[in-house]
């Protein structure tokens, strides 16, 4: 396969990077990278457009430095085989990054001695070049499946997703353009379901053809690829998302990644997060307005309460009705599974709970 | 949809059950469940069907007895609710299993507290009753993708498995006859992949293709679903299997449960095991038999020495080339990842490693 524009355009970027420090070499000059910050203090929350966005400060990495001159090596290591990978126009994970690039040097030191230690230089490189990780060819584990009213393209194969059976198609980690492109969709809008389980009895039930959707799951924690899909056909295709998760503050937390992004990869807010996406449930007050018996609640522990009362202080909870529903879980001092709707019937939650949240545009954004 | 015939056998068996309870209450008698035993003493390894079996010991569950009437109650409160799956022909996951059987009784006790409590009776029902608990309607989490050479049908729809895209098909937790069927299939074999990364390494390069075969990953552990596929296509495709793991005791783990089951669930090896599973690496031997580089391996911890051990012990293991395959690891004291074959190159696994393996029947079973 050729080379994609966009894939020309990253190798002339990493390639730009290393003619600038043998530039700066040839004019006897201390070659620099400059990296933009990645953590907490240069992230901010950026009200308007609604998501966590990375600031702009920016730290400098010298080549003849004792302390930096070894990331300064292992920051082009890493450029060097991301270059490879796009020249052969391959992907490959991060972990196989890592043995790429592991190596002992003439001295007996190691080019680097822990996979811990080569991820935050890919990170470094990605906001350096002002790129995201899949377009350096780099994928993070796959993981969700997707069922619905779409048809698209997978790396030249046309899956059509209201005929992909009982397992769903795999959502891969790299869902660029380069990759994944959207065909016919009749959708009206996409549900992301923080549980396995639950997007197998909505897919069991055919929810998604008797309420015209796109379906997906990411098994907990929503992955990159599910979310920079997400975001790729709320954007394209103009859907509205809804976020069905449990009711407890990790639910909560699976939701806010979506909507802002995450502050460990403020970066990548800007290509993944969804402002607009919907909180559908599970609500606080879901318990007592769909009649579920205390007998399915679970005791919040400590660290619900202390995650809980973290999040009071996000910026993007603190809207009114945010801080109800958060209130609501610590006043009622009790969480619930999604699971739990099926002490009301097995499918309960495909005839009724969906139905009447989806009726009643009875959701948080 | 109607019933299958294997749905109405197993309704038929929980129905006789209860059947019996009533006729020994009705003539005053102690009723009573024949449970048999699902631990290490009565577990066997058949040495001429090469799995791992569960011996003929039972231990009776009374109704009338002070000990044991809760988990009487509760073993007939899931056979009620596998009852009510079948009938309604729907599956469902064990935790909502446990949340449709939770409640509180009369005098304020109730019925399951933890899911801990239910899980092990589902089991108890499967061996009572001679079945999987796929067919009792109850799925594991779902794990795993797969692509190759093969048309298979899943729920109804017809899924092409050589156009499933860099993402694959997603494999459900129930394989059984009435979800998936098979149709054209022209694979010369199967190959298991125990990581995720290496299976798209392979899928991208289209190793299934040159090499005319079913690739499937299950992401470390191998799920029930995934198991239960590679017998059936095993068996009713009459294709050899072949394993590729990680060079550790956690990766000759994961083929030793494929080929001839676990202790935990012995009962399971009859339907799920293959005995004639090969195990195609990391071997022990490849370090040095593809030139591997000395940094890429790992020290075995003091974990990694204990298993290995043990297993050193297994009757399974007993055979010669098995000795010396982990006596070979214990004594290098390194293991070694699958990831660490792209030091020799991206596609090195899919170029050299695999197609040297098959060809020279370079494989251990």
């Amino acid at each position: 396969m050729a080379k994609t524009r966009k894939a020309k355009r990253v190798l002339q970027c990493i390639n730009e990077l290393a003619h600038t420090a043998i530039t700066q070499l040839k004019a006897r000059q201390n070659p620099v990278l400059s990296i933009p910050i990645r953590n907490l203090s240069n992230t901010v929350f950026n009200h308007e457009r609604g998501m966590i966005e990375m600031g702009d400060r920016t730290q400098e990495r010298l080549f003849f430095h004792q302390g930096m001159a070894k990331k300064f090596m292992q920051t082009f290591l890493v450029a060097s085989a991301c270059s490879e990978l796009l020249e052969v126009n391959k992907t490959t994970s991060i972990r196989d990054l890592f043995y790429m690039t592991k190596h002992t040097l003439s001295k007996g030191e190691n080019t680097f001695d822990e996979q811990s230690e080569s991820d935050p230089i890919i990170e470094d490189l990605e906001v350096a070049l002002g790129t995201l990780r899949e377009d350096l060819h780099l994928f993070a584990s796959n993981k969700g499946t997707l069922v619905g009213n779409i048809t698209l393209v997978d790396a030249g194969d046309t899956i059509n997703c209201r005929r992909v059976g009982s397992g769903g198609w795999g959502i891969p980690s790299i869902v660029e353009d380069h990759v994944i492109s959207f065909k016919k969709c009749d959708a009206d809008f996409i549900l992301l379901i923080e549980k396995d389980a639950v997007w197998r009895r909505l897919n069991e039930d055919k929810f998604w053809k008797t309420h015209n959707c796109i379906m997906l799951q990411s098994g907990g924690q929503t992955s990159r690829g599910v979310r920079r899909l997400i975001r790729r056909m709320h954007e394209e295709l103009e859907l509205p998302v809804y976020v069905l998760v449990d009711n407890d503050p990790w639910g909560l937390y699976i939701y806010s990644v979506v909507k802002q992004g995450s502050i460990n990869l403020a970066y990548d807010s800007m290509r993944m997060a969804v402002p607009k996406a919907r909180f559908l449930g599970l609500s606080s007050f879901d318990r007592e307005a769909f009649e579920l018996p205390d007998v399915v609640t679970i005791a919040l522990d400590k660290n619900d309460e202390k995650r809980a009362k973290q999040m009071l202080d996000y910026p993007w909870f603190a809207h009114k009705k945010w801080q109800q529903e958060m209130k609501k879980m610590l006043d009622s001092k009790v969480k619930l599974e999604l699971e739990a709707l099926s002490a009301r019937g097995i499918s309960f939650i495909t005839e009724t709970y969906l139905p009447e949240k989806l009726r009643n545009d009875d959701y948080l954004d």
